[in-house]
């Protein structure tokens, strides 16, 4: 049997999803629980790999069981048996050629920041600390140029590992808070730290320093060099994945592009 | 010099306030700055030594100093030099004869409790999780035994080690939050566990399991095994340090009992 199972977490006290010998991962937290119920290691595959510090308000993963146990039961075994900071909010059953990751047609992000010269504590692993006024207008005005599909080469990680890094953009804005800004961004798949680049252009547009009109011509150099900068983990929340095409085209309009990951590399 | 510091920080990550050989403290974090600048051993002296877990929204500790640093260069000196879980707020120069343990005339704390069978992850380790409904107003009623003189045996870990067990309770009430209640309790001083031992009573008055009314009989028979829960350390919130009788009579009002640590073990 293959079963879906839909999390939350908090990346705070995690070096990220993805199992690292002898660290704190979500993944290991979930394989060492179905290991001890199945007397036997099991692998559970996520939609997202998100990395050390950031959070998942909606994250799903699958795994195969020869278990005939009932998805409120794994519920109840998951949550009961779970440290503090991860979540189980539902199981169910699904078809056996599913699958989390491939299947996965859309993400969407948000990343929080806080504006004030002093440092709030209590939201020091949940939130980025901006000490500069900035012009939220004006980055939410910068934001729009990253909407459509272009080659993310100059917003993202020079790690990146996939070949193609053409993604498309349907949502990207920053919207004021009660104590700063949060910039949401939903595509059909993001590259390593893209969103965390994106956010720290953005931050600098905000500050005067860098313009939004330059974001197309950015896009089209391809070159990460001229976009050094990128945010820190802990403002980023993987706040929605979309598992069904309905979903994303009821959000975002019938004449959206939708990519099938189970025919191109786009995750 | 003597220097007066006003602090916060989110005890999530420390295990407690209180120097620990290897470990993780906040005293160590201001004490390795402090040694950095002094090129020698300089001992931090707090009001109050948080447990492992308990968060503080003001806290103060005092210093004495050779160096010629106003307040606000020191201000800034442990800022750039601190973990982001810790915030100096002000630093002021006082009193050689000024005491921060034994000038401390009273303490606020808050705690902070979430209602919900399901978990938030993202107050995983700022609030505590309540998962059975309670009636607020029945704890409310409740907390207000508490208040006046007692001798508070049965309400505080039996590790207690100060002989003296009296202490004054002015505020204590149980307010109800947009996800659940905050008990607030205010007195001249707090034994060990104490705050977490009565929050752990109030809980089993609001959920039906004990009576408000027993208060004043179990704070008479001075046993603690009548008392029997503690409720976690991360739903505390250290929220005021009174250093100044005027504050707590400001708030408090005139006929209000006022200990002088410095004649007395009340701490």
């Amino acid at each position: 049997m293959r079963m879906l199972v839909k999390i939350s977490y908090h990346g705070g006290q995690f070096m990220g999803f993805q199992i690292q010998h002898h660290e704190r991962t979500v993944q290991y937290e979930f394989e060492r629980i179905l290991k001890r119920m199945h007397q036997t290691f099991v692998r559970i595959h996520p939609s997202s790999r998100t990395d050390k510090g950031v959070h998942a308000i909606e994250q799903y993963f699958h795994f195969d069981t020869p278990l005939n146990i009932k998805p409120d039961k794994w519920e109840y075994a998951f949550n009961s048996a779970l440290p503090k900071d991860i979540h189980v909010q539902s199981v169910e059953q699904i078809d056996e050629d599913f699958h989390c990751r491939y299947d996965c047609v859309g993400k969407k992000y948000r990343y929080k920041v806080y504006i004030d010269p002093e440092r709030h504590v209590f939201e020091h692993d949940t939130k980025v600390q901006q000490k500069k006024p900035v012009d939220i207008d004006l980055m939410n005005q910068a934001a729009q140029h990253f909407i459509g599909t272009h080659d993310f080469t100059s917003f993202c990680s020079q790690k990146t590992e996939v070949q193609n890094k053409e993604r498309t953009i349907y949502q990207s804005e920053v919207v004021e808070t009660d104590d700063g800004f949060e910039f949401i961004v939903t595509g059909s798949g993001f590259l390593y730290n893209m969103v965390r680049v994106m956010v720290a252009y953005l931050i600098l547009v905000g500050e005067g320093k860098r313009s939004g009109d330059d974001i197309h011509q950015l896009l089209e150099e391809k070159d990460r060099n001229k976009v050094p900068h990128t945010a820190p983990a802990h403002g980023l929340y993987l706040e929605k994945i979309y598992l069904d095409k309905a979903e994303l085209i009821k959000e975002f309009g019938n004449d959206i592009k939708i990519y099938n990951k189970k025919s191109s590399e786009n995750v």
